[in-house]
């Protein structure tokens, strides 16, 4: 196979509305093909702590017949050298280069996560650990949510939304910040604009000012200030908090409560509510509407398999 | 087979007679049906640490063809909230009834430890974790030990007494307190006094006075607080320690040594020896006692296993 | 087969000339014996951290069909006994013959990593954690690395020597200190004097003064401490740093510069140079040595696993 050379952003899927089919078929039947990855490993690395993504690539794996080593980098007081040509005499045990090229020694694949620090917007940006591994390692290279992106995220929230549109006509997707307690990265919602985007929709991202998202992933989408008007006649309405992309990491007070309540769905009674969990009820969504049969959010987590098996199946 | 809904303790084994006898069959051929498990994956969540538990899970799972998924709740910076209906604006970063939710998308059957705080008699009492895991989970649980029991332990400690008990009179069987240096959870003394009752045996629990158990759990057992005698003629010898029960996780001063010595076993020459581990040597039992013939706690250890593969064999 | 009884030391290779031969073949076809370690579980304990070993290990591990469990015992709050007879009312929560004892229940093989304290050299000597190990567990034990050798490093590291030796003249082997930043344990350096005395080479240990190691391991072997003149027609060059062993861990400061950099490589230029890994750039070799031709750093990386492989099959 090997459709995938690597799996980062939505441009690294050849055909989008293929793989969604295909996930349906994987979904089907998860363990039709238990040898794609027998005799093969697939590399874990978490720089941050994840449940969701390593159980359900852990699980992924078991399904295709890969084996799965787990390696927490920070866990394991094993800190990377970034920067080329420095003298190692700091906290860095390891330069990065050394470290990709070592362990495209004992992996076929290489899923890494790596988290924002939220305080330098142009070093974000360059979301350079993932890509020090795409350019030293030897083998294929997952992302399992990186500074800028969470694509496997992004992936499973389009087969939901697929997987529950019926009629033939294009459906609306509100994308709408919600509160938090604490600065959120960008890459969930950042992902999402990238994805919403080549599904056939009509999508509108809410969020109250000073919140607006990097141009580079909404441009093209309409972006509005009014949550109430936004959610009028929505058929989806993807939650998630982020923090200030302008004030880069900040989290400028909002004066409007824009928690996702249940009398706010009053002109949207059959919207599709979807988050990608953990969730904080009753902070960014009620626990009505949490609890309500419109909710995806378990459906959402379970498909976070199927594709996370479609993108080892077909990277391999 | 699915003989069992969800195991927590004894009243979960249709039959303990013949589910101990069923043991010993798993134990002559631990490989004989490899395929039990097949394209099942059991997750291992530990809010708690566990050495022996875990160990013996996964290889229990690995001889039934199971995946296992470890998961270290409070390592993972996973913290759950518990009440129904609460603003999450605190330290719990998942509801545990979301957490239950999505874990059953990925996991056949949930395995679940959880150690009690031991400050609050009535809060512990009523085991939530494991409770709410039960309430919301889609798949059967597994007490890995609760709050309030551990009946893997116990399993495993009737299949010692069933293996090393050859005689036709009722054997006499003694829970004996012994000397700890911190306050310990009383799960496994709760729950060897449930178990036993379901064997023919005669069984004392002898502990000092203010050490009393919860008296749901020795109801019908002889009680006594005076260990020479309870020793007299013992067949068995359970030894462990346990904190207040009345002065709820308090260690009251003890006056008479309660460490089990070899000289304590002059009236009972042939009593076999047991304790869930880890044991600390010379504190609660000595060198002498546990490095005779007639200690069975490695014997113990290795029907952790074998029990573990008899529950995980029955609950799929 | 079983021709090993343990993996601690060269000795433990009954024909170490035939042993590399059968890596090559190993090295051939990884996957040629799935079923050597079928239903069999080796336990991989960390004292210390492991990235190398730890991945080496497991892949090892997969592909000769044994399941592999990882135990972090100091992360799990799991701390030995080591001396016989303690009340044991202190750190100490298990004793290691306890721990020994029932992890060989369920374990088929066990191997440990235990890194020295460096403050006590007596103690150090003893290797006592890993010898104890050997002493009460009733499976095979594999060094992961001890206070003394790290004999699976070496036993990479002489077959990455065979690959890349193809002339009929001995070749000169240098072992050269390197600079670092803290205290760095003996056991790499101790191994490789253990093991290349048994290669047909030429040897040279170069040290500053002050650094010169345990006179038991470089026995027979040519030591220096003027590096250039040891470097001089050199064929390979094994970089690396170690704490002084007669001022036991401490590290004298050393007036020239032991950095292996590429002008001192002018009277060996077509030396290759080896290095354990992780190595700090810059400090130990210097980038343009490390990112040449000669170097073999991944080659002994990818050499770990093969070598694993042969120890793992020849040991159950």
């Amino acid at each position: 196979m090997a459709d995938l050379q690597k799996f980062t952003c939505v441009k690294d899927i050849y055909n989008l509305s293929q793989a969604l089919q295909e996930c349906i078929e994987i979904k089907k039947n998860p363990l039709a093909t238990p040898d794609v990855g027998k005799g093969k490993t697939v590399g874990l690395i978490f720089l941050n702590p994840s449940l969701r993504t390593r159980i359900s690539m852990q699980k992924a794996c078991q399904n295709l017949g890969f084996n799965s080593i787990v390696i927490n980098a920070g866990q394991d007081a094993w800190t990377w050298e970034l920067e080329e040509g420095m003298v190692m005499n700091g906290v860095g045990v390891e330069h990065i280069k050394d470290a990709a090229k070592v362990l495209s020694e004992y992996c076929d694949v290489i899923a890494i996560r790596c988290f924002p620090y939220l305080k330098n917007r142009e070093e974000d940006a360059q979301d350079r650990i993932l890509n020090q591994f795409i350019k030293y390692a030897s083998v294929p290279i997952i992302s399992l949510e990186s500074t800028t992106r969470h694509p496997l995220q992004s992936f499973a929230d389009m087969l939901t939304i697929k997987e529950n549109w019926l009629e033939s006509r294009r459906p609306k997707v509100v994308l709408t910040w919600a509160p938090h307690i604490k600065p959120i990265a960008h890459s969930v919602a950042n992902s999402f604009c990238e994805w919403i985007k080549e599904i056939d929709a009509e999508v509108v991202v809410a969020c109250p000012e000073g919140y607006d998202l990097d141009p580079q992933y909404t441009q093209g989408l309409m972006i509005t200030h009014k949550q109430a008007e936004a959610l009028k006649g929505a058929d989806f309405i993807y939650v998630k908090n982020w923090s200030s992309f302008h004030l880069y990491g900040a989290t400028p007070e909002v004066d409007e409560d824009w928690q996702l309540t249940a009398d706010k769905l009053r002109e949207s009674p059959t919207a599709k509510i979807m988050h990608c969990l953990p969730v904080r009820r009753n902070v960014e969504i009620d626990d009505e509407v949490l609890d309500s049969e419109n909710a995806l959010i378990y459906k959402q987590a379970a498909n976070r398999l199927v594709t996370a098996q479609w993108v080892l199946k077909n990277i391999v």
